[in-house]
C-alpha cells in the first residue's frame, strides 16, 4: 500500500503514458496484457501469450465484435470493453451450448464522505449504462462485484458501514430485476445480505435473479437459505476485517441451475481455497464466478494463479471480478502492521477475467477503470476437457473422504516419517 | 506435438538467435522469463515480474552467487545453472531455517535404440556432473526427475522398457546414496520400482534417501511399503499410458522427516489434483518436489498456474521439475487422436522453477537444456504465510469431510437449485 499508484483514464498502452515512480517502478499501463503486447514484436508476443494466456482449440483465444451501442456507452461513460470467445470441439451428439456471459468490475462513484444514499444511488446510476451495454450486446448471464452498492469499507471496522445491508428482496435485486426482465438475462448480485428472519444479522451474499426477473428459488419457502450462496470462508488477514461484520456462510454450495447454465458463486476469499473451488464442482457448477475486492501489494500476483488453477482442476469456466480503484475513508485506522493509521485500503486492481477449463484465459480488464468483460463460452468444453484429462475420474476422493475425516478430529496424527538417523545425530 | 520444436544450444536470448518457424510462432528462446528479460525496457520488465513471478518480503527474488565449481561443470557439460534465496522475515523466537534445495532436469543421453545398459550408464554419467555442481554447492536437499534413469517410453505400450524398473535398493539407488554421503545431502529419486516382494509388481516410486547414505525408514521392515512414495494419481491422457505400467500407489501421503526439513513428492499427473497437494500440507510438508514427465502442446500453460497454487494453499514450497528434450522411439505408435503413427512423445519442455508461499516464484530454467536449479529457502516463510493469510485456520475442513464422504456414495445427489420458472418455460 505505500507504493502510490495513480488511477488514470489512459485507454490502451503507448510507451508514452507510462509513468516511472520513485521506487523505479512503473505505473499508467491499463493491463498486463496490453502493455506485453505494445512492449513485444507480434511473433514474441504470440509465444508469450501461449505460455501465459494458453491456446483454445489449438489456437489463441478469440476476440469477438463488440456492437456499436456498446462502444458508443464504453466511450461516452469511459468503461473499458473486451470480448472472447472459447470455442469447444464439434460434437456429434450434442449442440453446441454457447452462453454469452459478462463481468462487470467498477470503482465507487462518490466519496465516502457523502451521504449513503447519495453514495448508493450514485453506483447505481454509473452502473446503468454498463449494465445497459450488457444487455445489448446478448449478455446471458451477468456477475457484479463483490458488494457492490457500497464502499468496501470492512477495514474500517466501523459498524456504521452496516447501513449498506439489505434483504434479498431489497432495493438492489429490484434495480437489477428490472435489467434481468428486460434483456432475458441472469444476474448475479453479490450483497452485504441483512436477514430480517434470522435477528438481522448480516451475512455476504450473492442474490441469484433469473431471466424472468425471479429470484431463484424465492417460491420454494422450505429451502429460504439456499436462495443464495453466502461467503463461505471469511478472510483473517490484512485489513479485511470482514469477520468483524458477518459468519461464514450456512448455505453449502448450491450450483443455480439457469436458463443458461449452471452456475455457482464463490464470494471473494473462497477463491483461495481449493476444497470451495472442487464442492462446486462435484454440485455439477459449469460456470463458477468469484466476485472479489482485492489490492495490490497483497495479491495481485496470486490473482491470476489461483482462478486458472480452479478452472483447470475441476474442468469448469471461472469468471473473475475485482473491484477498482482507491477508496479513502472519513477516519483513519491502522492495520496491524505496526505502521501509522491510513485512511485508505490500498488500490483495487480490477484485472477481472475469465478462465477456461482447457487452461486458456482471457486477457484481463483495465487495472485502473471501470469495465465490462463479455465471453461466449461453449459449455460443451466442460465435458471435453473431463473426458480428456480425467480429473474426476482419477482423483480418488475416497482417499481424501478419510483423510479429512480423521484431520479433523483432536487426535489426529500427521503420517510422519522421520530419518532414522535423525534423532541419532542429535544426541 | 505438431509443431516442430528445434532443440537448441544457445544461451540468453538476444533476438538474433530467435527464429520464426512456419506457422508463425517462434523458437530459440531458453524460457519465458528470459525472452521477456531481452524483450523489455527495465522498468517494465521489473513491473511484468512483479505481476508475473511476485514479490518476496516486498522485493524481487535475490539471486544467488554461483560458486565457480558449479559454474565450470556448467559450461564444460553444457547445462543451465540458476540461483536464487526465498527470504523470510526475521523472527525474535525462532531462528532462520536456511536449506538449499537443488532440483535437476536432463534429456536422456543416448538414442532410444541403444543397448539398454549403455543407455542407463549415458544417464548415470551425464548425471554426474550435475550432482556434483549441486553437491559442491552446498545443496542440502536434492531432487531429480521422474522416472531418471529411463526414457520416458510409457507412450509406446511395450512392456520391453519394464526392464528398466529397479528395486528401492537397486542400482540407482546405490549410484545416488555416493553422492548423498559424500556430500551430507538428501537426495529424492523418483524411479519406475519393480516390487520383488510383491509378485515383482512395478510402481511409479520416489526413494528418499538420507543425508547419510540411507535409505530413509529403512531399518523399519514393518513401515517396509511407507519407506518410499508412490504416485498416487496416474494419467489417462494423450500418450501417457502409465496405466499400463502401474497402479495408484497405496503408501499415502508420507511425510518424510530429514535433517534439513519435512519434505513431500507429489509425482508428476498428482499436480493436477489439489487435494493430493492438500493432504501433504496436512500432513506437514514444507517443502513438496514434483518430478514430472511433460510435453508442451498437452500442459506448458498448466505448468506453473498448478504448482504456484498449491504453494499459495498451502503455504509450503513446491519444487517443479521437468524432463527436457524430444525422445524418438524405435517402433511407431498412435495417440488415440486419430492421427497416423509417430515415434516420438512430444517436446518435454524442461521449466523446473520453485514456488514460494507468499505466491513468488523462480524463473524457470532452460525449456531445451539440462539444468540445476538452486534455491536457498528459510522455512520460517510457511508458518509465517500460514499466520499471515490464515488458509488453515479458515478452511472449514469438516464441512469438507463430509461432503467428500456423501459424494463417494452412489446415491449422492448434488445441491442444485434450479429456477422454478425454468422447467415453466420448456413445457
Amino acid at each position: 500500500m505505500e507504493r502510490k499508484e495513480e488511477v488514470g483514464k489512459e485507454n490502451g498502452n503507448s510507451e508514452e503514458e507510462l509513468r516511472t515512480l520513485s521506487d523505479g517502478s512503473i505505473c499508467g499501463f491499463e493491463s498486463l496484457h496490453r502493455l506485453l503486447e505494445s512492449s513485444l514484436s507480434p511473433p514474441v508476443f504470440k509465444e508469450v501469450s501461449r505460455l501465459l494466456i494458453g491456446m483454445n482449440c489449438g489456437k489463441p483465444l478469440e476476440p469477438l465484435p463488440i456492437i456499436e451501442i456498446a462502444k458508443g456507452l464504453s466511450s461516452q461513460h469511459d468503461f473499458d470493453i473486451q470480448a472472447f470467445r472459447f470455442n469447444a470441439d464439434k460434437e456429434l451428439l450434442r449442440e453446441p451450448r454457447i452462453v454469452r456471459v459478462g463481468l462487470i468490475q467498477n470503482s465507487i462513484s462518490l466519496p465516502t464522505t457523502a451521504p449513503f444514499l447519495d453514495q448508493k444511488k450514485a453506483i447505481f446510476q454509473k452502473l446503468k449504462p454498463i449494465i445497459d451495454a450488457a444487455g445489448a450486446s446478448g449478455v446471458n448471464i451477468l456477475c457484479l462485484q463483490e458488494a457492490w452498492t457500497m464502499p468496501f469499507a470492512f477495514c474500517t471496522r466501523e459498524k456504521r458501514w452496516c447501513e449498506f445491508a439489505e434483504p434479498v428482496d431489497g432495493e438492489s435485486t429490484q434495480f437489477l430485476q428490472g435489467f434481468a426482465r428486460k434483456y432475458n438475462m441472469v444476474i448475479v448480485s453479490p450483497i452485504l445480505e441483512r436477514d430480517l428472519k434470522h435477528g438481522e444479522t448480516m451475512w455476504n451474499t450473492a442474490v441469484i435473479i433469473g431471466n424472468n426477473g425471479n429470484i431463484i428459488g424465492k417460491h420454494r419457502k422450505k429451502i429460504k437459505l439456499l436462495q443464495m450462496k453466502c461467503q463461505n470462508h471469511i478472510p483473517r488477514v490484512g485489513d479485511f476485517n470482514e469477520s468483524t461484520y458477518y459468519m461464514e456462510g450456512n448455505t453449502g454450495h448450491p450450483v443455480f441451475e439457469t436458463a443458461f447454465g449452471k452456475i455457482g458463486v464463490n464470494i471473494c476469499y473462497g477463491r483461495h481455497h481449493p476444497l470451495n473451488w472442487l464442492a462446486f464442482g462435484l454440485n455439477g457448477a459449469e460456470i463458477v464466478f468469484n466476485p472479489s475486492a482485492t489490492v495490490g501489494e497483497l495479491s495481485e500476483p496470486m490473482w491470476p494463479i489461483e482462478a486458472r488453477n480452479a478452472a483447470i482442476a475441476n474442468s469448469y469456466f471461472v469468471g473473475s471480478i475485482n473491484r477498482v480503484g482507491t477508496e479513502v475513508f472519513p477516519n483513519p485506522f491502522t492495520s496491524g502492521d505496526g505502521k501509522p493509521a491510513h485512511a485508505d485500503f490500498g488500490h483495487f486492481y480490477g484485472s477481472s477475467h475469465v478462465s477456461g477449463p482447457d487452461a486458456s484465459c482471457t486477457p484481463s480488464l483495465s487495472r485502473n477503470k471501470d469495465g465490462l468483460l463479455i465471453s461466449d463460452m461453449d459449455l460443451n468444453l466442460c465435458r471435453q476437457l473431463k473426458d480428456k484429462w480425467g480429473f474426476r475420474m482419477t482423483a480418488r476422493y475416497e482417499v481424501y473422504a478419510d483423510m479429512l475425516s480423521r484431520y479433523v478430529k483432536p487426535d489426529f496424527e500427521p503420517q510422519v516419517i522421520s530419518d532414522p538417523l535423525l534423532h541419532k545425530n542429535h544426541v
